[in-house]
């Protein structure tokens, strides 16, 4: 399969670019007579949407979806679901100058040397834009989690530059512009983020992802161990540049006797694991935590080269996001529910199991 | 596909438990006419084989190969490669008092639970002498690319529990028995792992690799970006807890003007990217990081339960290795081996470039 | 991966049910550079499309395409290609009396006993209809097999009910309702059908497929042999229901001293292996030939029971075709495209051939 | 996917040539706690061995299967199933003199031509002794059919040349050298091949299958319908040239008031559709046929032209089989059992349903 598919069993394949006529998606192998409505799909596409406050892009889309086919009365079939959302804000004459010059950190340079041709506007497919679709179709994804099997995914902010966000609170609500499960620490957030507009700059933040109520047994070891799958989402996602699952990079220096989460009758000592041992879900919570890095789309002027490799310089104005980290929590979420999805399926396909 | 493939086009299925008869792999979709012998897949096993020095296991095994299908009076034919190895020393008695008794930190439990039924010999095919066959198809995969595409991939011992190595001479050599690119620490390294095994405990590990000339334009997004499939492969690697590419975790500290890679007409002006822009290539070198959990296998006694979920203690003896980090080493530069191997032949089929 | 993707290199995933609001897919895999306008598609979506002759069905629809993605400034970039078709002429009261009951010779059956659920509006997406994205697609595949391969793909119509058509003359043109390649039986077919409509009955029908210029080495044995993959393709149309390659089941009466193509220097002596031998084409021209069943719904009243399981009766009105075989041609040309797009890449991939 | 591996759930992965060490195969997929012992494996190996009748190839091999892994005390554990058939009786010498000559309708030229290098002994990968491995894996899935499913694959021999074969005993034994469900025509069967031999030639034949107690619900539209997969699966066996199900080819003479298969509350009326309505099964038993080609490796001359393609001739001695096509028989019905075994995974993945 060429690269823009995700899943096994319930798939997903997106298309579209940032100011092309449309993005779409097609959803296959999702279990009929799941109830869907639009409004399910909806409320998370809101929650990336941009334009919404003054911490993200100012491009301004309703993102609504339309539902092509799959659903049937308000109904899955179990035939292939296909989403389609159209952009609205299109502003290609933002990108006319910048048709022959390489945006340092980001894919034009990569898009040309792969494709040797490549639609300039706005990153044409290499724009986050296209996180959309991943949400869209992680909304279906879900419902049935949390229908049918109860499970429930939570991104939210955990660093931002060099504020670290404890979240000592696992219910704490994240329905802020920053995702952040302390709101006391909003007023602070904020004045980061227009300190840097003002800067004509960018940061990098740290997004954690808890996943409550994961039944043991998910995960197709060798390859596609639970781990690896929810790396390959996680990294998948852009600005991506590092993704742990439990003590992560703190397990360095960890010792065996301290790791090991030791066992009793009435369930794990600790979970240094992050609910997954040998690729396997063992039942309790999965925890993950992922770096993005700073965006590359700042004001400040920086050296580059054209397509025919003269120097220039850039400075990108347009609407942009000053931390992409914040937009990426319902991507996020979106990819590890798709994981999951995905890995409900296969493990129901080999061992008969019924969630 | 069920879990036990790797790859897309260069694909890597493996069988095999750790004290069954034997492990064996068949590799699909090598390019035919490279020339291959047993000694070019032997040397990487020998790299990664138990018993050779007290860093590690002391599971005594030759660990040897033999080739039964797909390569012709030395040259690959385009038909699938099988490679048997034969388990020798396996000791099932080692064994027996686990049978019902899962221990802490291996996927004893999630396979019960996920299979219910399991070969509790020495973890079965949870093991991580299962990585023996992804040296032995990586073998294959890093003979085509050094052969015909001049890549390198190099890990090294980055990090035991606290004590960092750093690695300024990218030539340095990493041929001894702790993959350790300064051979001034190896003392040091000596001296905590006998204090390990005298304690009965484990470290962790942080590896770290580093992929020479690769040439620009590998990597398919969307899913399956560059980033995204080495995450996704070092991710499968038994007790790996994290992965980075490039600056990884450091990212969230930076600033957009810091980390975006400026570009000269000589090339960029750093790295952060790690190599990889837009889940592609950029033509520099690729790096990542990975963080590796200590062993499990411990003589330190620690609370478990039962298969009928009673309270027990354990501790676990027989042959293991006090930081499963070091023989890591080779199995990531393997893994990144069937990554490259894999994204250079989609590259090809979509655009037709001879690398 | 589900059922609604053909291809593993070139792939199309597509969407839609023959009353809902549109068709769409997405192709991924199309190598980039590849000029592409609407009319390079619509040419063989108007060919397959319904109610421009007596001889198909009545429905009335533009059937007109519109490009989402993967197509900038007139060529292809090398990422997904989105298509869209709404349909305009659904007439969901024409099924409102089917909802209960099934249709015999249809999947109505089929569809409520997997899924438990089913869109009953023309059949959902069980509707033929639902071909028309696999021609859109297929056309595609066309234009690069025949721009940068020369290969051509041409169908036609081989026998309709017991009127045997036989097809002397390769260049003959198949450009009539009928997709006749000898235009003087016109007449007779016509007639044919006019009885038919006044019967209220249908008739099947077989279509002969004639490859050009497939180069020798496409092909991937053992299980995705060439005629493997073109009998899946070719089965995979709804109403076929059998498939021949070359000499067909005309082979069981041969002798291999018959059969065996002998070889000489100038090439093949004969070409009853159809152009393909283990699996792998010979450059020689490749001939298939398909069966397709009588159209199912017919005025004639048949005996078929409710979802209930209560005996009933039926007689199919509505806008129907006598002989699903003729608008089959176009599709069958698609999906041998589709195959053959698809082996050239995955050729490509292992073999570094350039077509 | 390259072409070696079948399926999508449960999948087999083979590899070996015909006078190389051995064959092995990897099955993926199998559900954890079946029971399988050797036994079950080697009865489905010796009704295709050869060397035991005069029918057949006197090649004499013992076809002994080990199990490497994924069986553990007699019961699968969901992981990688791995066997191994070593060739004993391989005699390259026969072969030598076919080295630079290819033999007409056999894959000597196309796997020149594809790969640029070949195994010459036997056929290399490309000989009919593969099949060994397909039937090996089939016995497996056939094991779970018939036990968790009492699902039931029966193939028979339905013509040799122009002998007919017809069954009206669905019960039948096939239990003799041309597994022909008639005993009173083996004496007329023998005939023929003795026939053959003495001529030195070879003759095509005609096997059906019929599959008893399959579900409704099985196959995944669109494009892997049940019966497009069933069409892969037997296109894909070697010699084989056409495919059927249900009236097949008779369907093109058939009036839609004929073909469809009328319903009533006690079942269908008749069984038309050969099991499979919209690409997915009705419940009444599933009918196939396949055509077989004579065998090329025959003792009459023939014209041929060597790897520099100067002209000569060639009469194939060795140990062959007349009428591959018996042989085929164990080969179609493991093929039909791994297609099956397949789907029954695939919809429970999707649809939850417990068979």
């Amino acid at each position: 399969m060429p690269g823009n598919t995700f899943g096994k069993l319930f798939t997903v394949t997106t298309a579209g670019e940032s100011h092309g006529p449309a993005y779409c998606c097609i959803i296959d192998g999702c279990p009929p007579r799941l109830e869907i409505s639009p409004s399910d799909i909806q409320r998370d596409l809101d929650r990336r949407k941009p334009g919404q406050s003054p911490a993200v892009s100012q491009r301004r889309e309703t993102d609504s979806v339309e539902i092509l086919s799959g659903i049937f009365e308000g109904f899955t079939t179990g035939t292939p679901i296909a989403l389609l959302i159209r952009n609205h804000n299109a502003r290609s004459k933002d990108y006319e100058a910048l048709k022959n010059v390489f945006r340092p950190g980001h894919a034009d340079y990569t898009y040309q040397k792969k494709y040797g041709i490549r639609d300039h506007n706005g990153g044409g497919r290499a724009s986050a834009r296209e996180t959309l679709m991943r949400v869209a179709a992680g909304a279906i994804a879900r419902k049935y989690l949390s229908t049918l099997c109860n499970i429930e995914i939570k991104g939210s902010l955990a660093a931002l530059g060099s504020i670290v966000i404890s979240n000592e609170d696992p219910d704490s609500s994240t329905d802020n512009d920053f995702f952040c499960p302390d709101p006391k620490r909003l007023p602070e957030l904020r004045g980061v983020i227009a300190e840097l507009r003002k800067a004509g700059d960018s940061i990098g933040a740290r997004v954690n992802i808890i996943i409550s109520n994961v039944p043991a047994g998910l995960g197709e070891p060798v390859f596609d161990r639970l781990n690896a799958d929810l790396a390959h989402a996680l990294m998948s996602i852009p600005a991506v540049k590092g993704v742990e699952i439990g003590a992560g990079f703190a397990a360095i220096m960890q010792k065996g006797s301290e790791h090991r989460d030791e066992i009793t009758p009435t369930g794990f000592k600790s979970n240094h694991a992050g609910g997954i041992l040998g690729g396997i879900s063992t039942g309790q919570t999965i925890t993950a935590g992922i770096a993005l890095k700073p965006a590359s789309s700042i004001r400040k002027s920086a050296d580059t080269v054209t397509k025919d490799n003269e120097p220039t310089t850039i400075s990108v104005t347009g609407r942009h996001d000053p931390c992409v980290g914040l937009r990426a929590v319902p991507v996020a979420e979106a990819m590890v529910a798709l994981v999951l999805m995905d890995h409900i399926l296969r493990d129901r396909a080999q061992n008969n199991r019924i969630f």
